[in-house]
């Protein structure tokens, strides 16, 4: 008997017809003897729903209301499916994000889980029933509120159940049949990759690719939770997201997979004074713009000069507020301009072998330079390389390096539902 | 500086538009000084539509989960509200039924409330907010599950937080200007009353007037609440539902107002052995049918035959199941046959006045015999007099009452929303 988490999103439970095809999912893990425990999103667009609603009575909604007013999405969808498994002749139980334990801080909308205690969510499996958690949500202990965890929360929800729980794997369910070496819609034939240690993982999520947040990653990454990436359309095995322990050898092949993202700009500020500190102004004013940067490279300054420029990349929703801020503190940082670029792709080619493979980077740069690829920026990790090419040829440089590195399969993917994530 | 408890149901706040006009009227009563606590139902036909996909997935829908679905209803127009009213400057906090306290039994779709703990809601009247709570529902401290209230759950909220909190008054908003002598609709000269005591209120509501649930007028004169009942599409005073003091007197008209009801049937029961105990087998069967009945008259048995004849009313859902526990148990009782009569109508005189006027009833069934009308069934209590007749000429005889007791206004009844409830 295996404890096992299951997650399914919005997509999956968008209707009577697709909670009806879930909860028969979910009823035969049952049946099979596992204890299961659901963590399920709101159904389909009811938070975009929602959220017009709180467009249509407020210019600024206030956090706290808004946290009450998305988390009851969950609380139907969690009702709708338990009723559904029930229907079957399967015990289950909802749960709210406050009655599983699901503790957080006070910060409304992007709250981080401080502590999970599903006491709750034990006993229901211990009287046989399934238990069915509503996704992104939580509470805080201190003013007795409710909370939301924000993007991605619900895939963050079921990790830290499944750690809290010591479960056996926490599988997340979307529409493709896992994790592969590249987006099959760019390179149809990409391989699924049957395994993947969360720390490539984390690389490649934070490289664009789209099946997993970060945040539950690293989640799982802390907690040492094995996620199961898989199908809800098929019985196919997916993608394991593992954590090796320490000193472990897995034998794995170098290299895992590409990821691509076109939904970043290039931000350059030119002719920042070299002077100590001033790089550390220039960021504490983008971090207060409220943006994640990504890669940042800084040219040389010349002693002719004593300038240099700073160029960086963030998600295109972020630009705006950022561009606002450097041009307000121009003169007190004393640079001479910024320039904006929103035809930028990023690649990012992930793995663990890297470590221990001097070639890769050797290879990875003659592939590109090879097709007439011209490189812009770079950024490297131990087991990634990045790079900021233009944006119109982001799909064929994923191509070129796909085919250096023989991450093709034998077989194109099969990619379901058509948006290939 | 008083303390007001206002209850909006769905159809005041059924969109966008009506939720900001409700956020006014709140936002109105806090700046002229007084201390407001809302209590909202969900918006418009959110209700039915999750009733409906509850039914999609489900042929017997848990309770508890049912009330984890329902809940959601009003856990939106709650905080939409708190959005709104915030929008027009005026501090607002929403809070769930277990947010405020409302502690209920565990029966699931029609909890009672235990106890109502409302320490929440006093803080954010202390920090100067206006506090929005979720009408119709609560949470057992036992199974810490959601529960709620049932028909009328909003109308019971708004009184139960009133009375725990010792609000000056608990405003119940509806489509009509309050309580009428009888139903506009049905007799066009109908006068508002003014004033009316929750005992007569408590006659009137449970002889079919709808405004307001029985359960709510029950609990506030078990407390002392007084009730305004009230139009949200005018400034007009309402009626008030009154609690005299033991040996306070009002002066007050010796008629209040006509009910009618057109909601309910008649069973007959023909040929009951008539020896003692037989009645009460009799109605633990119709009891354990789940069936609420009103009027019961027996004939008197002539030494003749031995067998009388028991006749009841009950609502016209209740009756088939009432029907078959009957039928099933006639051996058993041994009586003859039943008979099931669905063109009936009840009409009801309610005054405190008849305690003290001996020509009441006299007048009553004066007017209705003039008129030529049968009566076919009465029941009287200190305060009121009904009597079942042909359903269709119910209202003839509401407008024949109205006019023998000189009730009619000088001008026509103003009905909003076209209910006339």
């Amino acid at each position: 008997m295996a404890l096992i988490v299951q997650k399914f999103g919005g997509s999956s439970v968008a209707d009577a017809a697709s909670i009806t095809r879930v909860a028969e999912r979910i009823a035969e893990t049952h049946r099979a003897g596992n204890e299961v425990v659901v963590v399920v999103s709101a159904m389909g667009d009811t938070t975009d729903e929602l959220l017009d609603l709180a467009q249509a009575v407020s210019e600024n909604p206030s956090g706290r209301e808004l946290d009450m007013l998305l988390t009851s999405g969950e609380r139907i969808s969690m009702a709708l499916l338990a009723m559904a498994i029930r229907n079957l002749g399967v015990e289950a139980r909802s749960y709210t994000g406050s009655q599983a334990g699901m503790v957080t801080d006070e910060k409304h909308g992007s709250a981080r889980i401080v502590e999970v205690s599903p006491n709750r969510v034990r006993a229901a499996l211990d009287a046989g029933a399934v238990a069915i958690v509503a996704g992104f949500q939580g509470f805080n202990r201190g003013t007795g509120d409710i909370t939301t965890l924000g993007r991605g929360g619900s895939d963050t929800t079921a990790v830290a159940l499944a750690a809290a729980l010591g479960a056996d794997v926490c599988e997340i369910y979307t529409d493709v049949d896992g994790i592969f070496t590249a987006d099959p819609r760019v390179v149809p034939s990409a391989r699924k990759i049957d395994r993947v240690t969360s720390e490539e993982m984390l690389e490649l999520a934070a490289a664009g690719a789209k099946v997993l947040y970060i945040r539950a990653v690293e989640y799982a990454r802390r907690h040492g939770v094995t996620i199961h990436v898989r199908s809800s359309f098929s019985r196919n095995e997916g993608t394991l997201v593992v954590n090796p322990k320490e000193g472990e050898t897995v034998e794995e092949p170098i290299i895992t997979g590409i990821a691509a993202d076109l939904s970043e700009d290039k931000i350059t500020v030119v002719g920042v004074p070299d002077v100590p500190g001033t790089a550390a102004r220039l960021f504490t004013i983008v971090a207060n713009a409220g943006a994640n940067i990504d890669m940042i490279v800084q040219n040389t300054s010349t002693s002719d000069t004593g300038v240099a420029d700073i160029s960086f990349t963030l998600p295109t929703s972020q630009a705006k507020s950022v561009l606002d801020a450097l041009e307000a503190r121009r003169a007190d940082i004393g640079f001479e301009s910024v320039q904006y670029d929103d035809q930028i792709g990023k690649i990012a080619l992930v793995g663990a072998g890297m470590r221990t493979n001097t070639g890769v980077s050797a290879k990875f740069f003659t592939a590109l330079s090879d097709a007439g690829i011209n490189i812009e920026m770079i950024s490297t990790s131990e087991i990634r390389i990045s790079v900021v090419t233009r944006a119109d040829i982001v799909n064929e440089a994923v191509r070129v390096i796909h085919h250096a590195f023989d991450l093709d399969g034998e077989s194109e993917a099969v990619v379901y539902g058509g948006t290939g994530r």
